[in-house]
Order: C-alpha cells, then structure tokens, then sequence
C-alpha cells in the first residue's frame, strides 16, 4: 500500500503551525521584558507559521485515512519537524548562534531531558529562556497525546494494557482527531503549572521564574533559568518542597489525577502502578537520606548548602528532592549527588533506568514495566517448579495476556541494548568509561544530569559536536518509547507493497 | 511432596567423593615437585573421600526418584560443596590462610572465573596450582553435565531448544545417571585439554605451565601459573596462538566437535550460533586491532610488548587474545586493553555480557540467547507494522515457540537486573562507580579481571572480605545460570504441599 503522503504532510503543517502559535506567544514575553529578543523570535514564529499554513493550503485535499505506517513518520518525523523549527528563535535572535548547539537545545526541550549547551543561563533574554521552557511544556502535551491516543494503538511496548485504563472513548484505529481523553489530561496537566505557577510566586520566586519552573517541573523537564538549578533556592526550604509536590505528581498517571478529581480517590489507592511509584520513592528517598545524614560530605560540593532548617531536614530534603528528580526523569539539581557517596553514585545511575508512571510526562522504562517485569519473575520461578499449574499475571485485579508481557520484555531489552550502543558511541569520540555511560543512560531516560564530566554540576557544553547530535538522537527514540522510531530505520518499513 | 533428602545427600557424597579423588592426584603433583605441600593437599584429599564415603554410606538406602526441586537442590548446593571442600588443600597445605581466599579462589575455580587473591602466584607450590587450575577443569565438567543433562530439563533460561540438537538419547525426564551425551562430550574436553598440552609443551612451554593452561584454557577458566598470565609469553607469538585456537574451541559448542570428528562437517559450518559466534569475534578483532595499531599507545602499560613479529602481528593477535579471552569468558590477559582507548573500554565492558555458545564450558549470557533476542527484535518490529501476519522465529530451520523466546527474554532481563544489584552491592562497600559496575559485569560473567582497580594487571586481593563473598556470590548466580541458585531463595521452594 502506497503511503498517503498528503495527510502526512498535512499534520506536519499543523505541527508547524501550532509551535509558531507558542513562538508567537515568547516574542510576547520578549516585548514585555525589553529583552531584545523580540524581533528575532517574532521572525521565527512569522516563518513557522507561514510555512506551516502553505503546507497544510497544499495538502488539504488529503484523503483522510491513515494507517498504523503513516502514524509512525508523523510522530517520529512529527517530532524532529518540530526540533528544527523549534531552533528558529534560538537562530534568529542570535541566542545561540550554532545550529548544532540549537538543535540540541530544542531537541532536550521537546524530549523534556533537559540538558543544555548553555554555559550563562542566566545572562540569556527573558523571551529566550520562556521559549527555552515552552519546548519543555509542549513536548509534555504530545507525551500525553502519545501516551493516550498514539502509542497503544501502535501496540508499542505493552501500552495498550494501560489504555484499557484510560478514561473516555476508547478508539479502535488511528484517528485523525485527538481523542476527548488526551483532551482532558491536557487540562489537568495546565491547571497543575498554573498551580504550580502561583504556589511558587508566593514562596518567594519571581514571577518569571516561577512560571518557568512550573513549565518545566510538569513537563518531567528540568531546565533551570538559573545556572545553579534549583539549587539557586537551597536557602528557601519551600520552595523546593513545592517544586517536590509537583514533580512527585508529573511521575504520576495524570488519569489518576482524573479518577482523583472526580472523587474516585479509591481507585488511586488501589492502583499497582501508584502504589509501587510510591513505595520506591519512599524506599530510595529514606536510604539517601541516611547515607546523606551519617556519611555524605556536602562541603565538598561547589554547590552551597546553608541548612536553614537544620542538617537533618537539609538530608531529607535533598534526598527526596535528588531521588524524585531522577524517578521522574525532571533532572532539577538542588545537591551534587555523584559526591554523595561511591554507592550514591550507583545508586542513582540504577534509579536513570527507572522512570515514572506510564501516562506521566516522565521518561525512563516506567514504573508499570518494571512491575510486569517482577511480577513476571516471580512467576517464572513457580512456572518452572510447577510446568502443569496455570500462573496468570494479574495488575489492578485483570489479567495480563502473554502477550503483553512479552511486549514489555521486548521493550526492555531493546531499552539495554540502545543504552549499550550509546554508551559505545559516547566512548568512540573520546569521553571516559563513566561519562559515557552516564550520558547514555541520561539521553534515552531524558533525564538531563549524567555521570562524570556531565554531572549534576556540569552542563553538555563541553561535548563534542558529534556527541550532541547523537544524544539528540538517545533522547529522541527513548522519548518515543524506542519503536516509534526505530522501525522507521528499518528498510522493510519503506517498501510499498 | 516431601523433598527426597537422602538422594541429595547421597549426590552430594558421590561429589565429594569424586572431589577427593582430584585432590589425590594433586597431592601426586605436588609429591613429584616436593613443593611442601603434600602432606596438606593429601590430608584434604583424605578427609574429602572420607567425608563423601560415609555420607554414601548413610543414603545408600535411598530411593532411586528425583523430581525438579531435588534437581536444583543438587545442582545449587552441590556447587557450593565442591567449594567448601575445594578449599580444605589450600588451607592444609598453609597456602591460603584466610578461608574467605581459600573459598574465594575456590568458588572462582569451580564456577571457572578466573579471579585470583593470590599476590605471588609463581611463589605458590606446584600441587596447589595444580589443584587450582583442576578446580577450573572440574568446574566445566560439571557446566557439560549441566549443559547436556540437567538445564534443559529443567527448563532454564531457553536451553531445552540447544537439548534438540545434542547427540545421545533425549532424556524426558531427570535421572540420576549421567547421559552418554555427557560422556561423549567429556572425552572431547579431555582431548583438546591433552592436545593443547602436547602442543604448548612443544612450542616452548614448560610442561607444568603446559598443562595447567590447557586446563584453565578448555574451562574458559583463566587462573595461570605465572604472575603476568598469557602476557608471560609475550616473546613467543606461537604459545599465544595455541592458546588462542583452544580458547576459540573451548567458546563453541561441543555437540559441534563431536559432529565434526564424527565427519558431519555441513553442520557445523550450517550451524546458526557458530556462525554468528564466528562472525562476532572476527568484527571485535578487527575493531580492536585497528584500534591498538593507529591509535592505542601500548608503551603506557605495566605490560611489555615485545613484538617479535612486528607492530601489525603484535597488534592483530592481542586484539584476537583479548576478545577471544573475554568473549569465550576465559579471562586470560596478555594486554592491559583498558589502556588501548576509552572506546575499547566500553566495549570490552560490553563484550563481557556475550559469552560463547551454549553447551561449551563459557559464561555469559551466550551467543544463542543473543541470536534469538535480536532476530526476535527484528520480527518484532515487523509484527507491529503486520498484526495479522504469521512470522514465526526460525533457529537452524526449526521454529522456535514463542514461550522459548519467553524463556530466554526472561533470563536476558534476570541477568541484567542481577548485574545492575551486583554492582549496587560492591559501590556500597565504597568501591568506585567503574570497579563496582566491572566486577558485577565480570563476576556474573565468570570472565575474571574487571575494570578500574580489579582490571586485567590486577588481581582481587585488595577487594573487601564482604566483597570477595558477594563476588563469590555472583559467579555461582552467573555460572548456574542464574534460575538454578535464585529459585532456592525462594520461600515457595521449601514449603512441602
Ligand atoms: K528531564
Ligand atoms: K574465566
């Protein structure tokens, strides 16, 4: 079957127009805060716009169906479409005059990993950092159109298991139109940063920051208009629990937030993949906390800790802050945990490969795989005791096909081996074992902080050119749940037959 | 069911008794070489046959049925007896000490690691290094019988497919008499361990080196006698490509050597995992030899070089040595490649997770699990373009079910998370990121020398007592193929119904 190349372009000319709306949207910021930026971001939008509006003009004959190929190129080339235009105002305003650099600025943005080439955050243009952030919120808005309507019709990675739980109709093919469901996780998940937003203000922060910060906590994004992070607050203790609060709910299904609103707290509680989410966050946070309190040597972090409500609350604080940051895959920064400890260290490289819930704006494998997973290991054992008795798997009190458990198991492998072959590539242009695997795992769990050179205190500045295209690259087919991407690599997937 | 104990005692006299005898004839070695320790190796000797003659004694009433759990209780624990006993000669004789190192260098004898506590190994008497290098030779005895006779019966980890290709009768069920599968394949082990012998002694070696690295070599064990390992012989390029034919031979599987003496040539070369185990060790060599020949320094290393043959021979047959040393898990080191280039790091850190060919005496995870996960990855994505269309996995023109794939998808992962616990555990003894995430990786693999401070010019003398028990620990798991030991932690398993 030919491909329909119309309807193709035709939502890549949506694409376009709707990143130059947001664009349009930061040359505002730029205009109020004089920073001059504004007719450079301004041109951008212009561009984006007009060229999104010619191309959708040209394609509005298209015949309106759409197969499972077609949606893959629209969400991985969708993706990189949006990449490209989304370094316009970077390009245009002269922000950051390297296409390399700006390509992998917007890459970490819309992949919401969060890592960045820019040494002086601080000295950038308001208008700038506010689009810097936007990348962030809207690649938060299509992992929840993904999650919801896109990836479990694809069958990708187990997910249709968790659309089953997903509130509204269900759709059974492609579907041109975003479903009412994506419609209202949208809404939760802008009352959260507008939420976010306030609670912030009021804690201290300035408007613009907060806003930024809200922008980029919800998203699971993690950029900073700060060089220090959100280590910039270390001496406003509430600041940081509210930016914990929400980064703990951006790990979370936002379909629970849904049952939550309507009253159905029950069925939150009773949820496995919460529940784990939970206890994990728990566990991991109590552990780092103690080595943080009895062993840990803070002084010996560039990054200033003043303790203002004492050491022990400071280990707290820190630990649960570092451990959400990187469960969620948000990747804020309040304390450089890579001087923690040598086990710390290991520690939060094992917890990179965790990742939030699923229909979470997080990256990572995801908590409700690693669930199957166990489950399912546990069940092999009595399985190979006992070959005659029937074992099924159960989550939230249904049974688990074969199946999908065998789709997740195929996602996580291949989830090992690209973070192997990452790893490989990141060492061939000259970076150190534990650098290396550090950003490997960091890129494709579109974490932002990696290990070594890339650490929690470093930023990706000093990568080397090839090195940033192929982390553009980790991010990208780790956001997409790896599938989405990579079978558009495979030739059989062109081949018209 | 109540567990039928005293046919698991009876195993575990019969191992013992066998154990024994090995000790006598390294107490015979070491009478020979009037090392000093013969008294020592003889009294272990004694002691162990006695042991293993009254416990036979006290179940030979027992009754001739075994079910899977006495199968994995044999298996597990009869792993951990050859050890406990394996360490009465060094401790006898005065040449360990400490029981941690004699149970340390035991365990990795048997399990055929190849991580060695000794400082001074050349200053060791000969019948102790005799007695190590037979703990390596038992060791893969024991992973033939293993291979052959018992995994595939008990279903682990996707081995009952390689079962369909072994010679001899197929068992359906558990018995107690070793198969003649078994005893065909020993006699090959037997014969290349005489062959390299002949030939190592031949080519320059004394015959004691001679023999104990044919020993070592047909186990992918890796203890040498010298200080220095393989590197010993780095003048004499002819011992290293003996050593380097027998490591290749030792990687395959020995159902292929016995199809090949039997004439069955076709099979061989036809055969899917020998190829792609051909094909694999080919690419790595030419990677790492135009690695080490335009860019690696070979000067910085503690090892000399002298290039007898020229820098392009020296450079050709150590990138050969190293991947076929870490890929056939035999741990031999005639090069310090973690100084080649940070590339080769990552990829001899990637290599250690390969391992050879099932049914041969290698560790890893082994290149037929690999072939099934890649080629089921590749349907995979074919299957998700195609839901309706019937691909199945084909294996040497047989189909493979899907539950083998199940199978094997669910140890790759077992394997993975052991790893990631494994390395989580040595970074808590205040190992450092690298060492700890090396020492996981090696251990699991029963390769031997890891990286940072436990690389190939270091031994494990300087790890902490704990860590030499977890190490210990780890080479069991990997060795047994992980489901073997870890089903017996299982509370499930001891409960009687
Ligand atoms: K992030
Ligand atoms: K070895």
């Amino acid at each position: 079957m030919k491909l329909n190349y119309k309807i193709i372009f035709h939502f890549f000319g949506l694409l376009l127009l709707f990143n130059g709306g947001f664009m349009l949207l930061a040359s505002l910021v730029s205009l109020i805060y004089k920073d001059g930026a504004t007719i450079g971001i301004f041109e951008a939008a212009g561009l984006t716009i007009l060229t999104g509006l010619l191309v959708m003009f040209y394609t509005k004959s298209h015949k309106k169906e759409m197969n499972k190929r077609e949606g893959y190129i629209v969400v991985g080339l969708g993706w990189i479409i949006m990449s490209l235009s989304g370094t316009l105002p970077y390009v245009f305003s002269g922000a950051i005059p390297s296409f390399t650099n700006a390509f992998f600025e917007t890459m970490s943005g819309y992949t919401t990993t969060g890592a960045s080439i820019l040494n002086d955050i601080e000295a950038m243009p308001e208008g700038i950092l506010f689009w810097r952030s936007l990348t962030h919120w809207i690649g938060g808005m299509g992992i929840i159109v993904l999650a919801i309507a896109v990836l479990p019709l694809l069958g990708i990675g187990g997910m249709q298991m968790f659309a089953a739980e997903a509130p509204g109709p269900n759709a059974d093919k492609l579907h041109p139109r975003i479903t009412d469901t994506a419609k209202r996780l949208w809404l939760i998940y802008f009352g959260y940063t507008a939420a976010e937003t306030i609670l912030l203000k009021v804690a201290g922060m300035s408007f613009f920051d907060a806003i930024n910060h809200a922008l980029c906590t919800l998203s699971t994004g993690g950029f900073s208009t700060k060089n220090a992070s959100v280590a910039y607050w270390n001496n406003q203790p509430i600041i940081q629990y509210i930016i914990i609060i929400f980064m703990f709910l951006a790990g979370t299904n936002f379909v629970l937030s849904y049952f939550a609103f309507k009253g159905k707290v029950q069925k939150v509680l009773h949820d496995g993949e919460f529940k784990l989410y939970f206890k994990f966050i728990a566990a991991f946070t109590i552990i780092a906390a103690l080595i943080i309190y009895f062993q840990a040597d803070v002084s010996k972090s560039s990054i200033i800790h003043p303790m203002v409500w004492g050491e022990a609350e400071s280990a707290f604080r820190h630990a649960l802050f570092q451990v959400l940051a990187i469960v969620t895959t948000t990747g804020f920064v309040t304390a450089d945990y890579t001087l923690w400890s040598p086990f710390l260290v290991v520690f939060f490289f094992g917890l990179m490969f965790l990742g939030g819930s699923a229909g979470s704006t997080s990256g990572g494998v995801k908590v409700i795989r690693h669930l199957i997973l166990i489950e399912n290991g546990f069940l092999e054992f009595k399985r190979s005791l006992h070959p005659n008795a029937i074992l099924p798997l159960r989550y939230n009190k249904r049974s688990i096909s074969g199946d999908i458990v065998f789709n997740i198991q195929g996602f996580f492998i291949l989830y090992m081996l690209s973070f192997i072959v990452g790893a490989l590539v990141f060492s061939m242009l000259g970076i150190d074992f534990k650098s290396s695997v550090g950003l490997a795992a960091s890129s494709l769990g579109n974490v932002g902080p990696a290990l070594g050179d890339f650490g929690p205190v470093n930023n990706y500045a000093a990568l080397p050119s090839l090195g940033k295209w192929w982390a553009s690259f980790l991010m990208l087919i780790g956001r997409l749940e790896l599938f989405t991407v990579l079978i558009l690599l495979m030739p059989f997937f062109w081949r018209n037959r």
